[in-house]
């Protein structure tokens, strides 16, 4: 299976693509600007596999899950781009949160759909299958491949097998168990849960909340 | 200090006044019938202090925090009645979710103010402090006094003193961690958090889930 990761030179797209490739899959980053991309991702160190580079078109073609890493409000854009590359049957994993800061102020922009998630289902072909996941991992954490996770992180879906796939993904990375919670729409928790996770760290002056579930089996 | 908990023959409601009176402190519980809420607490066992009932106003007028364990929908009149009794220096802790079943599926209410707990604010005598608390514990273990909870309660509010307040109120729950959150405007994150959760029992075919923040020190 080869991950794509668009976006891939981010904070979160690198973490991302980092703990995949350490996972020992194949991963390609997307990016705008792949020779800046290459660059910076021969600076990431050694994986079991090399991790490869492409243009955000190409990457999302080769690849049979495609995570989209990029912010909220590049999303439409790239949706117009990607679309009408996607392998049939490969799954679009949506990990964007529409929080917005306005003067250091935290605050989550209305979404049309109800959630960034379902604002991207609005916006694929509908032949492809997507889920929601990865959204309240701390992006500085994944980043740091020598930590543990030790948390839970929620995958959502309307497709069974996407939600199964999505899931199988968020427990590559080391110490990150996947909480499956049904269809697409209660995507819409799972992003304020992110901006919960910024109050509290803002609160506490830390920078990597996240959460465990109690009283799961 | 006394804590009138109105609603307080509710399974909420009664998780938290058998909480508090098991932690030592003076409860009254608020009920429209005092009558059937006299006979429901003597039917809950004894506490360290006798647990009082009184009607909702008269509840509310003796209390120095004051718990609002009424479902949504009942706040608008509720807090008409209560609001011109409330004791000056008392603080009121919204615990309610803005949450909805329709055919057995659950929804958020759409709140004007954002949260439940802003639109509390909203109809309270701006002299009375408030702070939002307990919306994400479990009614059906806060009512098992044998059981420790293990979990994390976020506390917000504009007050200081409130937030204080609050916090300590939750901790008196046995195995509770509160975790300030700032203003009362983050309300809104932990309502939503409420509807993960359910999304998370439904799902799992549990009824506890409950959460932990990581990462605090």
């Amino acid at each position: 299976m080869a991950i794509a990761v668009i976006g891939g030179t981010g904070q979160q797209g690198r973490g991302l693509a980092r703990r995949f490739a350490a996972a020992g899959e194949r991963v390609i980053v997307g990016s705008r600007d792949p020779d800046r991309a290459r660059a910076a991702v021969a600076a990431w160190g050694e994986t079991p596999q090399p991790i490869e580079v492409a243009d955000n078109a190409a990457a999302a073609a080769l690849g049979d899950a495609i995570v989209l890493a990029v912010p909220f409000a590049s999303l439409d854009a790239l949706l117009d781009e990607l679309g009408p590359r996607l392998k049939p049957g490969s799954i679009v994993i949506d990990v964007t949160v529409p929080v917005t800061f306005v003067s250091g102020k935290m605050a989550m922009i209305d979404v049309a759909e109800g959630s960034a998630a379902e604002h991207v289902r609005a916006r694929l072909p509908s032949a492809i299958r997507m889920a929601a996941a990865f959204k309240t991992i701390p992006a500085s954490l994944l980043d740091r491949l020598d930590r543990s996770l030790d948390c839970d992180e929620f995958v959502c879906s309307d497709s069974d097998e996407a939600r199964v796939r999505a899931a199988a993904m968020v427990e590559l990375v080391a110490g990150v168990r996947a909480v499956p919670i049904g269809p697409l729409s209660r995507a819409r928790f799972v992003e304020h849960l992110t901006a919960l996770a910024i109050a509290v760290n803002r609160t506490h002056r830390i920078h990597d909340a996240r959460f465990r579930v109690v009283g799961l089996p």
